[in-house]
């Protein structure tokens, strides 16, 4: 019976990113890939079936002879990682599963567990947008949350489409979105997860020793969405072009990434973030001639957020016209706040507990695959605790007692619910 | 007899960019070796001999029998480009260095020229230090104006080595350097180079039509370097992380580029820029742990130079600490103001009168390898005119006629000098 931490170490080595550190596993590249390798191998010694589907998602799936698929319960996370990340956002939730279906095997072979109904481990690609901008892209498209057209039309930094790279991973981009069919296989979907905050360490929750609870039951997923803005100015020769002739995109998007930091501080609860600035054409001895930068906004409240973003495109138009530059700006996703559901949180808030008794109900301002699928079909999540409340960074950690827990709890749940 | 325009479009499909525009010709790229099969087979179909040296430096050879090649006259320029460059950068001085040849073989053909050295056409690798960091790096090598330790230890976004490069490309790191057997072959070296910023078309020259002169004979290279600034803060995750609790290295690194622009602009003729910024990891849905910002500072003055940079360094500083953030300078390359030879200059200036009368003399903001040889040999410019001063850029652009007249004038400045 597979522990998770062991789980965890065989890939350990897999897409490690020398240059920045942790781990780079975007979609459908080799590490990525070989993580589904390794996904696939283990589940087959579970006696698992898997299949993908058609938006990529895998599904191991452990029947119930007799009961089909329909309304099957799933757990499941993803492999695919932002640049530089850590080793469990993500990995956990899926080694957990695989850990969780072997308690629950044990069980049955026991005669401790007698199953309702199928249970199938799933794996969603692209859930950081790391790759081609869009997060959850996997839940979206099989939920109907994204156009299809849309998302085959987004583009990596090499300039190859969502729809060329799915088609080299063997899929069909005609059939590609809302999945009816394998939406109808999910009666309930329980996602464990990393927590990436300092959720489960604030006073609230901390003992005597400063520790946190080991784990928490999501109540619901902040409102964040993804808007790409573009400052065009002229390009030109560093050396030869006078300060007082000069467009410079860059000095304005400088602007900007201060204006959308202190619009966000003016509001509470408010987070927006510039991670991702791209100047074009990027030469040391070049002005650019374009800067694209990246705005990531998220608020409790969904029409707060609205007014964070609409406040940022407001300044960043007078910043642009100061310094004789344009900009423009598209959103490239949105999600609103979403709460889980209710019935299914008590379920798994009961199961938790006898793990870890008073584990609380945490709001969490990550985005998740479990986040776009609440949306059509009843889903709750788990968190595990992170200690530094680091994430998206090498420095993201899980006690590897805390991992036993959530196995544990996870296995639980499932068993409650089957 | 070839001209200057017919022999740029051979090669105007080579290395084009879709997404910046214009071409992006990196050093010992596919692109950038293809130019340089171009230049080979054009040399060799001049009954000209060519070789690589020992930096990656190519020489076509137009040989005087029983004269040898020590204190040839040699000419050239480069043709690797920064990310979406122009097409003239470079390419204009190899191209009508080709045309300038086949003029003076007709003439000798025709009894009209008498030479009393041999004759080479050098083609510079890394010249626009787009991928290595560090600007003519070919020159600087054989120049010995940079340690070869260093050189060989810089690397490409990707990671790799300019000596694992250099090697792949059949070259030996370990003999790469300072070349004195090479530099002993060069007498005077006469660069031919677009114009890349106003100079031609000020005022103080244009014509009632407010044209410009074709030509220019340069008289001094503004002193540039290039320094990079890392700045360190806390990666984290983009959504679960408050604003109170952030240390974002963007913030800190948006206040530095306000900063640099609001330095030089306090200083007059100085120029500074940050084309070039990079976030790591580089996600959209991620607080960067680190930002690296690339500095070029140009002025005529070395010591307002150094105050420039210092004066920066200063106020990088103070912002890193006030953001909870760190930040390490470190100087990439420096050149001090270079002031090509006189005897040189007057002579080309003598030259091109035949074709451009009064064309004046004009420093410049940007590097050439030709600036860097001037430390070592008798060295000399001339300048294309640019009629909107744009650079660096896709919008780079010389007119059909002020180009046949550069080779016009190139072929005469050789052949005075021969």
């Amino acid at each position: 019976m597979a522990d998770v931490t062991s789980l965890l170490a065989a890939i350990d080595g897999t897409g490690r990113d020398a240059r920045r550190g942790g781990y780079t596993r975007p979609v459908y590249s080799t590490p990525e890939l070989e993580l589904r390798e390794w996904f696939l191998a283990e589940a087959v010694s579970r006696g698992l079936e898997v299949e993908q589907d058609r938006n990529g998602i895998l599904w191991a799936w452990w029947d119930l002879p007799g009961a089909g698929r329909r309304g099957a319960l799933v757990t499941g996370s993803h492999l695919d990682s932002v640049p530089g990340g850590g080793a469990f956002d993500g990995p956990l939730g899926v080694a957990s599963a695989l850990a969780a279906v072997d308690r629950l095997r044990a069980r049955e072979a026991a005669g401790d567990l007698r199953r309702n109904r199928a249970l199938a481990v799933a794996v969603f690609p692209e859930e950081e947008g790391s790759r081609f901008g869009v997060a959850c892209l996997g839940s979206r498209l099989l939920a109907g949350a994204i156009d299809p057209a849309q998302a085959l039309g987004l583009r990596d930094a090499d300039g190859n489409t969502f729809a060329d790279v799915s088609r080299a991973h063997g899929l069909d981009p005609e059939r590609m979105g809302r999945d009816g069919e394998t939406l109808a296989l999910i009666g309930d979907f329980v996602e464990l997860h990393v927590e990436q905050g300092r959720g489960l360490n604030t006073e609230e929750f901390t003992d005597a020793a400063g520790r946190g609870p080991a784990l928490a039951v999501a109540s619901s997923v902040l409102g964040h969405g993804r808007w790409r803005l573009s400052v065009h100015g002229q390009g030109n020769h560093a050396g030869t072009t006078l300060m007082e002739d000069r467009a410079d995109p860059m000095v304005a998007a400088a602007q900007m990434v201060l204006a959308v930091r202190k619009v966000a501080a003016a509001r509470p609860d408010a987070r927006a973030t510039v991670g991702r600035l791209e100047p074009v054409p990027g030469g040391t001895n070049v002005i650019a001639s374009r800067v694209d930068l990246w705005l990531d906004v998220r608020h409790p409240d969904d029409a707060t957020t609205a007014a964070v973003v609409e406040t940022i495109h407001g300044q960043a138009q007078k910043i642009a016209a100061f310094e004789g530059c344009t900009v423009s700006l598209v959103e490239e996703s949105y999600s609103g706040t979403v709460h889980f559901d209710d019935a299914l949180g008590r379920s798994l808030a009961r199961s938790v507990a006898r793990t870890v008794p008073g584990a609380p109900a945490l709001a969490t301002g990550a985005g998740h695959d479990a986040g776009v699928l609440a949306g059509v079909v009843p889903t709750g999540m788990l968190f595990v605790r992170n200690p530094s409340g680091i994430s998206h960074s090498p420095e993201e950690h899980v006690e590897d007692d805390d991992a036993a827990a959530g196995t544990a709890a996870l296995a639980d749940a499932l068993e409650d619910l089957l």
